[in-house]
């Protein structure tokens, strides 16, 4: 891994914006920027913490820009660092890139001035994670939970664990030491209940996955039906905004679009679909296709029926859509209610009295009856409330290193429970121990790092 | 207009990425963000110039973040002045943002962190435009020409102007206090002078524009045909990279899609159309009138032909291309020539041997002869290599108040001419440099500069 040349990346979003900031990081960071950066004193003669104003010089002036010093330790990689802000053209942010890359600079990898913050110890391992997820975070609770994450709450946690662990492991296999004069240091009944103790702790982090997997990434939700009976401007209402072409053309919707929107603090991931029609045409067949494949994937499967204009189709299509739709939570909505008179609602309500679903009456366009829609959408959801000085695990990577812990763990319970000899158990207790080492980094490799900071936007 | 509130916006561009800039402005900067900032030191006891790393608290942490501190008048707006880089979250951003709301600051209108580093004489109304522009400029020519104007090129110009007419002024108006004796203090042949210099000037600032312009906002080229000629494999070719969908299936592109490359320098703005053929359907129809509308807003027209498969309403299509595209650079390109023999080219030619523009024969998808394309384009650009130290004026407003002073002048040479009495004179000259002083500000309005920076993004 090399890990003492200077590296350089737009830190601020893709765009343009007033300002963009470049981060320069590594030992030469100031000599480098020292080549192009023309202020008031060098940038390797300034103090820490200090901007400086001045221009970016190639042959002509390329920017007027603030260059702020960051001195090795006290810095986010821990490395000598400048960040440059400039004005946010696109043509001004790839100018100065393409200098510091002419003048000895590498153009940062994903995630690399983190993964630099991590090896020179600024941070563990699910920290710098958390701050991937902190920057990808769409709603308060995932906020809170990438922000518990990296301000260390979850590393605690783990760290005591390990301690516990390490002290258990350590009568035994001093026992082993010892193994002709069969003695016991290790006092098997506390054994056994420190074991389970953190069987406990380590499965309560793990089936807090689900609701982490949740909270982060929002719960998905599929919004299907036939053409033109209003997915789109029902999708709008949620969205609050013209993410979706609505038209009065039947088909315009040919792509899958994806939003979240927050509804009293829980995301859901909506997904507008494809109508679905019995038709010859290709490229809708292929999107209709995707429809499908979206209910599959879906938690909670919004079924958009037309009240005014009840296709031939229908009994074809409920057929089609509850076989997919299995084990999903449903709900169907009539759209279109403000149109309909009083017994036309009721003919309409006979025609799916056999299905065994939540069934609301909206009316999209109107915006009528949204609030029990978004009410529907909460009960489906059945998140119980998030106590926020939980611990949750929301990493995949993490959940996984939990299970197998959680395995280890069992492995050591269950050799306590048929008196296994000491050797048999250290291993298991150090197997224990190692996966949970793997989720702070205190046991890493190249190969894990690179997957994990792959992730990350580059800049950060 | 409020001028002493504090204000803060986003600076960075919209989005999610690693770092993201929040800046506040105003008398209260320092106490307002002391109220949410938690740091070793409290940012109204920080020096001038110095960053601080600290919490954004509300009831619980929402980020840790950098603070910068500016002190009035040594800032960009020359009030006091704080930048927090927070995580480039969008739940962050606003956040931060809601907080900072909430504790007596102002959501910062477009604009108006630079209309305030105006009002406070930080740099004149030109400098201030050239901020929008620099931040808006794709290429080498744009951002040199805005760089140029923000450092003050083009006041430096216009004010030595106004000095020379403000010279020319007070001697004539001397003269009118003088008017019962018949003096003549300006010397009418050196004030003749005087005006055709200025007037030449003027013009030479104004005739700029039709470059300047060009040099901003690229020059505008339609990309037309039928459908599948393969006009998107063309534009995706020229933009290096995949924008536009490209199938095999008739009609995929429905929308304008719109992007500029960089040919040596110069911006072309390549626009993607709906193929045309004769269809009933509504959509693609709508989509084809607004084609014959991009044809008539370019500059040059890529005329794209199937060579392997000239359409049999070819004749209907020349026909109305034609028309559209009167006055404009026609290029017309035969696609596909890689699978075309010999033979079948020259039927090819034949066929339209009696259209009066430049043809040439690429492969889009083999790249084949897109230099000569290139070449071709440049050739049609025709923009007479720029001087890089001429001043160029790119601002619709600018150029009609040149106009404006151009008509002054001109009044003034003719006054000149015909011996008109001196009192009519000054009063041209006072509307010349009326216009004159509309481009750096000295005389502005709060509509004008209202108008002016509604076109910035916020935050800058």
């Amino acid at each position: 891994m090399l890990h003492n040349d200077t590296i350089c990346a737009i830190s601020t979003p893709a765009g343009v914006g007033g300002i963009a900031v470049i981060r320069v990081s590594g030992e030469n960071a100031f000599e480098t920027c020292d080549k192009i950066f023309k202020g008031a004193e060098k940038l390797a003669e300034t103090n820490a913490n200090r901007v400086i104003f001045g221009k970016i010089v190639n042959n002509e002036t390329v920017d007027e820009v603030l260059a702020t010093v960051f001195r090795a330790p006290h810095s986010f990689t821990g490395e000598n660092t400048v960040e440059i802000s400039c004005h946010g053209s696109i043509f001004i942010q790839q100018e100065i890139l393409k200098l510091l890359l002419s003048n000895g600079c590498r153009l940062a990898t994903a995630g690399e001035f983190t993964q630099r913050a991590f090896l020179n110890g600024k941070m563990d391992l699910s920290q710098a994670e958390a701050v991937a997820d902190l920057i990808a975070s769409q709603s308060a609770s995932a906020h809170r939970m990438a922000m518990n994450q990296m301000r260390g709450g979850f590393s605690t946690e783990l760290r005591n664990l390990r301690t516990q662990l390490l002290d258990f492991v350590s009568l035994i296999e001093l026992e082993l030491d010892f193994s002709e004069e069969d003695v016991e240091f290790a006092d098997r009944a506390n054994l056994k209940n420190l074991a389970n103790d953190i069987e406990q702790k380590i499965s309560r982090l793990a089936n807090s996955f689900s609701v982490g997997n949740v909270l982060k990434n929002g719960i998905p939700v599929a919004l299907v039906g036939e053409t033109n009976v209003g997915k789109s401007t029902l999708l709008n209402l949620l969205l609050n905004e013209e993410k979706a072409i609505v038209s009065d053309i039947h088909g315009t919707t040919r792509d899958v679009i994806e939003d979240c929107v927050n509804i009293q603090g829980i995301t859901f991931r909506f997904i507008d679909t494809a109508g679905i029609r019995k038709t010859v045409d290709v490229v809708e067949n292929l999107g209709i296709e995707r429809t499908y494949q979206q209910i599959e994937q879906a938690s909670i499967v919004l079924w958009l029926i037309d009240g005014t204009n009840v296709s031939e189709h229908i009994e074809w299509l409920t057929e089609k859509i509850l076989k997919r739709a299995e084990g999903k939570k449903v709900i169907l909505i009539f759209n279109k209610i403000d149109k309909l008179e009083g017994e036309e609602i009721e003919v309409l309500e006979q025609l799916f009295s056999t299905c065994d679903c939540e069934k609301i009456k909206i009316s999209a366009r109107q915006k009528l009856n949204t609030d029990i829609l978004q009410k529907a959408l909460l009960k489906a959801a059945e998140i119980s409330e998030i106590n926020q000085n939980d611990v949750i695990v929301s990493n995949v990577r993490h959940y996984e290193a939990l299970c197998n812990a959680q395995n280890a763990i069992a492995r050591v319970i269950a050799g306590l429970n048929s008196n296994l000899s000491g050797d048999f158990l250290s291993q298991d207790i150090r197997e224990c121990m190692h996966h949970l080492g793997e989720i702070t980094g205190e046991i890493s490799t190249d190969e894990v790092l690179g997957n994990i900071f792959a992730k990350f936007c580059i800049g950060k």
